[in-house]
């Protein structure tokens, strides 16, 4: 924890440099928060020197969840002491809504934000993202939170008997992707006509499927085609399981087309694209052009959970706001940035339910699930169950308490599948052109909880509020 | 089935009693479909006469689902004959909405359709009550529907080894229960106020909880607070599983309130009826005495999914309309006559999310789900977890086909969840004082689809489209 703080203020030490070139008021403010985390981080690392070194099962899921909340406590002090965000329940929100990668902003005007911050605020989804692809590949597993098992043997790595060199093998593998993904974009919004500010930010946000943009206006303000393209094919890229990039920048492409969930992605990514540019072109009366363009950013944008927008969907026919909703449950693949329940469950629960139907006609025959060309065990299959109905329980409980708070049924409903999914926008009045600022400060730590149980695959934090956890 | 369209016959011909002593125009239609009835019902028996008596599980799911559907093409006629619903769609819609006890209407005037057809109309729904009551008790748990052997035992009946005798003891008396409630109700409803006609129709309605009424404004037509509760009592009873009524009569209470079903039925209903009363009294202004009774209708009559309505509740706070709308899948209780997903599986659905809990931090353990007492085996649990997934995934896939027809994400999804939970107004445009009438013919179709396989619970039906269920 206590190396952890010192990478979070190294960070926030490079984002005080973006300010220093910048010469905008919030240099202070990083650098100090800066400092106060390098200095909590060695505090912590003396003190707990010659603790013991064996983490255990239940450690991890204390220490995991603690990570996400640390980092957003502290990272939230930059707004607050430079006075950009001067309600700290505000400054947490958008700092967690970061690191979660979720993307929902509580900011009525971003360009009044200086850059400095704005560089931080971008740095804690792209840091969001490194996390999240450790854990969903490497730690996840190895607690065995919803099915994250499966993919423990996907990953390439030199000893696979061995965890922790594979861990950190694996690791650092993928972050070198990553980061050359990051690089990739980078360069290509820049030819597509960015600045190298905006082209860094958006670059950090897009590879972390987060969703914040530099602008208020989000990916509508930069009008260029070329750009939404380019954004498009990367939100697509941080969707898919890093692993798979992996082989594919290996030219193993056969290893990426025989993965189910990828097929299952790609389908439903088109499935939704085309329906949409249908209605987009046929309702709506845009040209074929931008009907395909307009409808793949958005379903991407949400599938991928990133929340980019480049228009105001809820103005688009009811037919499109539905699917919009129901794309809000889908998520990334396993082992990408994205959030919400996953293409690998939908795909597992659209299997068994279907071998449901063989189960009923047949009672005494085994019918197993089948990913890959291999059986998944039912212990899994209950697990994703399992994951998937809490999922809704929380979905609709939530709703429920923002109701409370005065909101209808859209909005709601919208906040809670939004900021769950890790997603940003959602409908009614949390929409793509609106915020999160709106809503009461109980609201904003409420749903705050929901992106980090959300970010962590939900049992991780869950599993804390159960008795027996704490039970010897 | 011959037999079937001879009692159908038989009962159509009573609703052309009622005609008769009203002297309305409805009685050609409706002695003319129960000579129809009674001649295909004789035509079949003696064209079938000499076939196999031996049906397979196979026959049982074709059987159940082609009842449901020939009772209402046939039981469509009378409204189309005597043009009082001049078209087929909306007739069909109306009754099969009436045989699976749904109540969502396309009627704008019910005070304008003459008795003996309303008369009938009511009677489509105490029949699907009284279908749903063998079904849920007799004939699906045989089926292994959904989690439903799980009440086989619990069925008190002299010989429970041999099954033919024991369904028919069961139905029996669970149907002279059926009958007593149903007598009790109308006495109670007469000495309320209500015409002896209104007594019977809405006595006939509460008890299948199906919802339709004699009046456009359903029961806030009656000012009466004394019908408001006797409604709300029997509604309530109806929602209940109909053996623990049995063990009501015979007061063995131990029994009932031992069971875990009834207990959170009980809970559910006493927590939502408070949280709806505590807004209606303290943000909308009622009194105490009308909150309470307001809410506990409201509450009642969605959770049991009678779809009755003392309130245009969608003017309400949102935080009720929310409640409400999540309400639509709890369901009544198993062995009710109540639709939706049903509280027995919300039951099991909230203890084994709890249980994978300890099971996360216990993998190795094998940790049952109980009920009663008794541990749950797990493909029971893992049949009842495709079966609420399955419900999601039609919610979901439905909402989206409806959406296209222009309707809104609330009125999409609430007349969705409304059909398919067979509860009749949902929210938005078919809210409790609009209805399903300006709903285009291809959506009323649909619509009625929904009714029939959430009536079944879904597998009964949906396993008819799989291809695996025609393979021998």
């Amino acid at each position: 924890m206590g190396l952890l703080l010192l990478i979070e203020g190294f960070f926030i030490g490079v984002s005080s440099l973006v300010s220093l070139y910048y010469g905008e008021y919030d240099f202070n403010s990083l650098i100090l928060t800066s400092a106060i985390c390098i200095l909590c981080g060695i505090s912590l690392i003396l003190l707990t020197n010659k603790a013991e070194k064996n983490i255990g099962k239940r450690d991890g899921y204390i220490i995991v969840s603690l990570v996400w909340i640390i980092f957003s406590i502290f990272g939230a002090l930059p707004f607050v002491i430079s006075g950009a965000i001067p309600s700290y329940t505000d400054a947490f929100f958008e700092t967690i809504s970061g690191f979660t990668t979720t993307g929902a902003s509580i900011l009525n005007d971003i360009e009044a934000v200086p850059k400095g911050l704005l560089f931080w605020r971008s740095l804690t989804q792209w840091l969001g993202g490194m996390g999240i692809i450790v854990l969903s590949i490497a730690i996840l597993p190895m607690l065995g939170i919803g099915g994250m098992q499966l993919f423990v043997t996907e990953v390439p790595g030199p000893t696979p008997d061995k965890l922790h060199p594979r861990i950190k093998e694996t690791a650092k593998r993928l972050w070198v992707i990553y980061i050359m993904f990051t690089l990739a974009e980078t360069i290509l919004l820049k030819i597509g006509g960015m600045t190298w500010f905006d082209a860094v930010n958006h670059s950090f946000t897009t590879m972390a499927t987060g969703g914040y943009s530099t602008k208020q206006a989000s990916i509508a303000y930069f009008e260029s085609p070329f750009i939404h393209y380019v954004i498009t094919i990367f939100m697509f890229i941080a969707g898919t399981n890093f692993t798979l990039s992996y082989f594919a920048l290996h030219f193993k492409f056969g290893k990426v087309f025989k993965n189910e969930e990828f097929r299952y992605y790609l389908g439903f990514v088109l499935l939704f694209t085309f329906a949409i540019a249908f209605v987009l072109w046929h309702v709506d009366g845009f040209s074929i052009e931008q009907s395909i363009r307009d409808s793949a950013f958005q379903v991407i944008s949400i599938i991928t959970t990133t929340g980019y927008a480049t228009a105001d969907y809820i103005l688009w026919s009811p037919f499109v706001v539905v699917i919009v909703f129901a794309l809000m449950f889908f998520g990334g693949s396993a082992g990408s940035t994205g959030g919400s329940i996953k293409i690998v469950r939908i795909t597992l629960l659209l299997k068994n339910s279907y071998q449901e139907l063989k189960r009923i006609i047949h009672p005494n025959a085994i019918i197993p699930v089948r990913i890959n060309g291999k059986s998944v065990p039912p212990q899994i299959i209950s697990n994703i169950l399992a994951f998937v109905v809490f999922y809704m329980l929380i979905t609709i409980a939530s709703t429920v308490v923002i109701s409370a708070l005065g909101y209808d049924l859209d909005t709601s409903l919208g906040a809670v599948a939004a900021t769950l999914g890790n997603i940003g926008p959602g409908i009614g009045r949390v929409g793509p052109v609106e915020n999160y600022a709106h809503i009461p400060t109980f609201g904003k730590w409420f749903l705050s909880f929901l992106m980090l149980i959300g970010r962590l695959e939900l049992f991780t934090v869950i599993v804390l509020f159960s008795p027996s956890f704490w039970k010897k």
